[in-house]
């Protein structure tokens, strides 16, 4: 293609892939779900770059996906297989921190920055960038835009939407939309930004972000604790949220995640620091940015009047830096360690956080009446009423099988979710994998006035198709 | 007209007013700036009503005004005069608070709740709604959220858009967009209530809203401080918050508005807490939400290094609530007493928190060269880099007068905040006032997406013409 030609020479020949072998690494997705070969990988290294790129495909008729560091659990980052013929626009040379104004507490980083990455930048002036998920180490700026990405964290400070001051994006025709500013107040016009924050790519392409960052952490209290129930978890939230201390977590997990990790884990020296005797663990992390507020003694406190209360049963604290940092490997690995037991289908719900039990006391008998061979596991975000429900294949079942027997299990849980007045889509997005859940449970007058803003700004379709729209 | 009297045989006569006397309140802007007669005040108490309101001025061709407490400073909530005929859409009925979950930290109100009484619910089951700012007793929930207020805790909580979980709109053609959730986490396609918030009114009615609520607080400390500049002002400020303590407001005032309170306001009661000798003066107030907060001493602490780093020259303390009232009052009855000083063109700009003091730096010698005359007010939100800037005419002068005598002075203080990469337009929104700034500031390429969403999803421009978009 005389075009993909013109753009190696204007990209360097390098960041214009089109041999079979260089593509094919951009060909399948994180989870190796979704696959699609893009006609080539563009690796722009500039906006100016990126928008003369967007200009020549558009020029081409060839559709665009914007990709960063492909961790989406959804298929958003790869070709649609048999949709129209598209390139892979990776933002991955796009790295540079542009700024760092600690008295302003923001940042600027380009879309190819990874996440830990701008963690540290912020570390390194007593600041705090508090996205944090367990890709962390290799999701990107744009990407983490680009799809709201959540994590432990958002209890107390929002998704990836909430920690924007500016955004510039390239627009489907190539047209640099430049906002990146770091002022905390703009009532110029409509948010525009929130288009492209969570848009999944379908309108344009994040090539850089102003960043807000808050106060370091000074102190940070972690708690582990079982709980006789989700019920008794949600009052234990209730009680830690409402005695004022600032909860920066609250994770919400069964017991058989627990043994999964406690199989599977321990050669890799993650301890667990309670017996495992107890039908559901939480664990909750208290933090504060200034030295003087007395956090153990608030979250011992807390814990003595709920033990009380019988919201508790048992606690244990990470007494250093490297137990607290064990406390998280649990829950963090377990994604990994839990596929050791087998094929799973996962979901990615949300509730109201007042409805988190009533929406577990329903899933349960609902999967296990019609998949009764089917482990249910739970854990996830309950302090913001994100639980991930998966239902685990009976030993030694093969993928394909259990994806067979048991599908209509994901629809199980969404609409249960749904009918709390919850979402199929917390905090993973919609990309491939959800778009049949899109057109099952979106409000249908919602899905008209998505469809018109995508026609205004991509009429002709060429930003990721075949993504997020049903 | 026919359609009139159907719709008040739908909503009852009394809520379909017509007659010169009947409208003419709501011909009229709360500054008295701008004027418009309505064809009709429409007064539908419920959503459906609403709906069935804006079916029948679509098949009219009448235009709609929505209003609530029409406390807007930029005349966006009257007709435009010599607009399109229009009716105004008065949510003033619809003033349930529906719902308020104290253990999922929401409340859910409808558009035409004023937000005291809102915030006043929040505190009767131990919560907080922090959205708060002088016309909190007049303005309304749909008001606040349609141009996505500001106020003096943006610093901790945000703008009001932060504060909303999900949202209720009847669009251009009647139907209801239907997302009153609760949920905190939903990336299920495109953040469409971000257009709506802060959208002015122009995308659609918004008729209810799901609220975040916040921990009560527990303490609370304020201090008024003397600094003698903004540069030392602004070191402060980066010294409190950088000291982690939870900084919920952070006010700036030049000692001419302090003179003007105080010359003014003596006889309602309203104490100086300091003696009148410094240049500025800065409003700081921390809080917690737990009790055992050591905040009096973190405040002392901090404030004891300010002055001994030569930020601060003087502080006093609120010692009782009484007291913390009256400082408040100091900031918040300002702009009424400012008015006995005479006419005053106003501004409402934002620049990076750090660009703060180049700011005002530049804005005053600029006004002084033209309009030597003129005397500079400034004071605002220094904590979010939203100050406003105002320019006194000289003794005597009439409103009329200093209109075309300091005209171009508004665009003076737009001019250099946008080339500090500021907004001229931080928290009142657009309106009718600052449409002309808009053309002139606004970047082109935001303008026409913002056009083209427009016309997405107002095809007929039926909703607030004259508003927001030049």
């Amino acid at each position: 293609m005389e075009m993909l030609d013109d753009l190696a020479a204007t990209l360097g020949a390098r960041n214009c892939l089109t041999s079979a072998d260089d593509v094919a690494p951009y060909a399948i997705d994180w989870r190796g779900a979704w696959r699609g070969t893009p006609r080539a990988v563009l690796k722009p290294a500039s906006t100016e770059e990126v928008a003369a790129a967007v200009r020549a495909c558009a020029a081409e008729g060839l559709a665009i996906v914007p990709a960063g560091g492909r961790t989406s659990l959804c298929g958003g980052a790869v070709v649609q297989e048999n949709g129209p013929p598209a390139v892979v626009m990776s933002l991955e040379r796009m790295n540079r921190i542009r700024d760092v104004d600690a008295r302003d507490f923001s940042l600027v980083a380009e879309a190819g920055c990874i996440i830990q990455n701008v963690q540290q930048a912020a570390a390194a002036v007593d600041r705090l960038f508090p996205l944090s998920w367990g890709a962390q180490g290799s999701a990107m700026v744009g990407g983490a835009l680009s799809t709201n990405a959540g994590g432990i964290r958002t209890l107390r400070w929002g998704n990836a939407r909430d920690l924007v001051l500016g955004l510039e994006v390239v627009l489907p025709d190539g047209r640099v939309l430049n906002d990146l500013r770091r002022v905390r107040k703009d009532n110029s016009g409509y948010a525009l930004r929130h288009l492209f924050l969570g848009g999944e790519g379908t309108l344009g392409i994040i090539t850089a972000a102003a960043l807000r960052l808050v106060p370091a952490l000074k102190r940070v209290e972690t708690a582990f604790v079982a709980v006789p129930s989700p019920e008794a978890a949600l009052n234990l939230l209730s009680r830690v949220m409402g005695s004022g201390a600032e909860v920066i977590a609250f994770e919400l997990i069964i017991r058989r995640c627990m043994e999964t990790v406690e199989r599977h884990g321990t050669p890799n020296g993650i301890r667990i620091p309670l017996p495992l005797e107890s039908p559901w663990y939480v664990m909750v992390e208290l933090a504060a940015a200034h030295t003087a507020v007395p956090l153990r003694e608030m979250l011992e406190d807390t814990l003595a009047t709920a033990m009380e209360a019988g919201e508790a049963t048992d606690a244990a604290f990470a007494e250093t830096e490297s137990q607290r940092a064990n406390f998280w490997r649990i829950r963090e690995d377990y994604p990994d360690l839990a596929r050791r037991e087998g094929p799973a289908i996962s979901t990615d719900t949300s509730v109201p956080v007042s409805a988190v039990p009533e929406f577990l006391a329903r899933v349960a008998p609902a999967l296990a009446r019609r998949w009764p061979e089917g482990q249910l596991l739970a854990l996830g975000h309950a302090g913001d009423g994100n639980i991930h429900v998966s239902l685990l294949a009976p030993p030694g079942m093969e993928r394909g099988d259990w994806n067979a027997r048991a599908r209509g299990a994901e629809e199980v849980v969404n609409a249960i979710a749904v009918e709390l007045g919850g979402s199929f889509s917390a905090e993973h997005g919609i990309g491939q994998s959800k778009r049949h859940a899109m057109a099952t449970h979106k409000d249908p007058v919602a899905l008209d006035v998505m469809r018109a803003v995508k026609n205004a700004i991509d009429p002709r379709g060429m930003m990721n198709p075949g993504k997020m729209l049903p």
